[in-house]
């Protein structure tokens, strides 16, 4: 299978680009016809949005949980409740966040979450890119570590069988949640399987304080120690990261997921050292979080809150400049995740959305599209949606997109309202 | 003219909404027939945003001058280009932005730019209200106080012939552009005439220091002593307010314009005490600021960063409320501007919005719309609107956008290019 986008820009260019299987094979004029012509006039292509931090299926509980303190948010709300999860909630929850991501041009995601197949299973219906796979949570799970080992091989073999979109992680959830000895068996697994990890770290003050207390041991040189900290560890939030941390974190090669909008309303601290962590040479990339903390999927807004969030953090408008936040949207993103996508080039896997530059928000059209996107973007300005190879949004009309919000109201509206009750 | 929405949702009821003339009639069952009939199944009507504070000719500099510290902005930038501006580019930037703010979900703005009648004609013809009106800075300016005078009441007039989508208001720019005598003039004329005053406050830190340093006085007092701390002030930003101008501000029935991005942006300090305000009894109002300094002019995004903003600057998840938040952008900008409006009640003026509920934002449909609204809304979820009892947007579809863009980057485009080149 083929397609040409024609008459696109890139670059500043007006080329066509020849995409064919899962691949970007040609950028320039395509003289020849392809499967599917699509006609990219007034439009400008850009690499899809990759979100590094996220627990989809969480739509299920947006709005019900808000303006809550952490404790009161985790305790009375959200464990309870998740406790009750089912395969069927998970997979139609994660569907629409999987809608909702397409929508508002995010063609990659990492997931952590309970049924991990079943979000994995909603990515590959949607035709959306995923990495997810094993939680580890063995500190506050009965579960022994056997138990939960055998469990992650059996979730990875299952992940390995599923189709090209799915690929897989591994999702140990926090150094308060997990055993020492998980998380270095982590370590070594991800770089035995060349697969990223999907962590949180120092999302909050007390995390490292804690840490301190109980094992007299700092927390990233316990990290260190069990080799948790390598190219294949992407730490979601680092909100607290001093420099120390951001220097080891960057000798090791970690990646970081900032999430400023899930940290802000959850006011954890707006104190994530972006600026500090670029100038370290760390790998920055950005994540949405989860729906009950954000509340929005989209990627559009987390880039403009990451780059003013910066500047207000600094009182420097300087920090957070478009192009870099875009940046870590992207190009950054991939890099973490070992995804050969991120940009448009040949050679790359064909993960492109054509924006409508004609679009009330993207004017003055003389002036740079990366700031639009960041500062004025609004999903609508995002005509097509390219995901390895296939048109998965077509002048922003999604396949199924009326089934997928009626079957989750349904389905997990009767679900929600009679656990709710119980709790 | 009369027009009947047929089963939209308001206030978790299907019914009709009756709108005769610029108003709304009647809210229920309406058995008889309408000039014009709108289908609301499948929405929820709202009450359209109220934006109290923005410049929206400046869509010409919107992408031209970010990531700057706030001098280089004014001084390199933003002033050497409007000095240059005329009454064709101020009326073409200004369609642009009303297209913007009609397409997400903005039914009356507060202008304060040079060529106010073109701003106020923008908006006339783009069918959005607006309060706008002469603007006084003769602190830094060559005109006398009595030709100001003059050319203010000239405005004042010309505004009085327009529609009734236009309003007066009188636009003293800042403490530090203006005489005490004008501010003093301005404070007097806005009561006499029943019309808003529309000022900058204590946007940064100098501008209270200064005057200080200036006139051995304290700027409230100063401000309170000039009688233009009256109700019908709206002062824009307040991000330096402290307790005691706040007490000032409430004794004297002053109404706020928050601006959460622009003062985020530009890094003045994430200060503004909207909680505090709240508890002294303010009424505290959203804005977007103009284009070059936010640089959207959705008021969903100014809804979600004066919430989760908020939060940050407390390190408080439980402050700055999705309920709060959107009634100061609906009600509360109402109740500053002195509009019988903000509210879908019988009697206001039809200032209406029909949001999709089916829209992937808009779920889980259970829970509470204001949530969604300002923590996952998005402008493709805002079909309708309906302004001063017309339809200006009917499936997202404003008549005369195409041109309204293309006449843009055709006019405005050329000026731009040929200025910028001469600075």
């Amino acid at each position: 299978m083929s397609i040409v986008i024609r008459n696109t820009l890139h670059n500043n260019k007006h080329v066509d680009i020849y995409i064919e299987g899962s691949d970007i094979k040609y950028i320039g004029k395509v003289e020849f016809k392809a499967d599917t012509e699509l006609d990219g006039t007034g439009t400008a292509a850009i690499p899809g949005f990759i979100n590094t931090h996220t627990h989809s299926s969480m739509t299920v509980f947006r709005g019900w949980a808000d303006d809550l303190d952490l404790n009161t948010w985790l305790t009375r709300r959200i464990w309870p409740m998740e406790g009750k999860l089912t395969k069927k909630i998970v997979y139609n929850s994660s569907k629409l966040a999987c809608l909702e991501m397409i929508r508002s041009g995010t063609t990659c995601f990492m997931d952590m979450y309970f049924h991990p197949l079943e979000v994995a299973r909603a990515a590959e219906d949607m035709g959306i890119r995923v990495y997810t796979g094993p939680v580890f949570m063995d500190k506050v799970s009965p579960e022994t570590m056997e138990a939960g080992i055998a469990r992650a091989d059996k979730t990875l073999e299952s992940i390995e069988e599923m189709g090209e979109l799915v690929r897989a992680a591994l999702c140990p959830h926090a150094v308060y949640t997990c055993s020492q000895e998980i998380l270095s068996w982590c370590g070594k697994k991800a770089l035995e399987m060349d697969i990223p990890i999907h962590f949180h770290l120092m999302e909050t003050k007390n995390e490292k304080i804690n840490h301190k207390k109980e094992t007299s041991d700092d927390l990233i040189d316990t990290l260190n120690r069990l080799n948790l900290l390598n190219p294949k560890l992407i730490a979601a939030h680092c909100v607290w990261a001093d420099e120390r941390d951001m220097e080891i974190m960057e000798q090791q090669g970690v990646s970081v997921s900032h999430n400023p909008i899930s940290n802000m309303k959850l006011a954890v601290g707006n104190h994530m050292d972006m600026s500090s962590m670029r100038r370290n040479g760390l790998n920055v990339t950005l994540g949405t979080d989860g729906p009950a903390s954000n509340n929005s999927l989209s990627m559009l807004d987390t880039m403009k809150f990451a780059a003013i969030g910066t500047k207000s953090r600094y009182d420097d408008p300087q920090k957070g400049d478009a192009a870099y936040v875009y940046k870590c949207a992207t190009e950054n993103g991939a890099e973490a995740l070992g995804l050969n996508a991120g940009k448009i080039e040949a050679g790359k896997k064909a993960d492109i959305l054509l924006i409508d530059i004609g679009h009330e928000c993207m004017q003055p059209a003389w002036n740079p599209l990366t700031s639009h996107i960041v500062y004025s973007g609004a999903p609508g300005m995002i005509r097509d949606s390219i995901i390895n190879g296939r048109i998965v949004m077509k002048n922003r009309k999604v396949t199924g997109a009326q089934k997928v919000i009626s079957d989750f109201n349904r389905i997990v509206g009767k679900w929600f309202k009679e656990k709710v009750a119980e709790i």
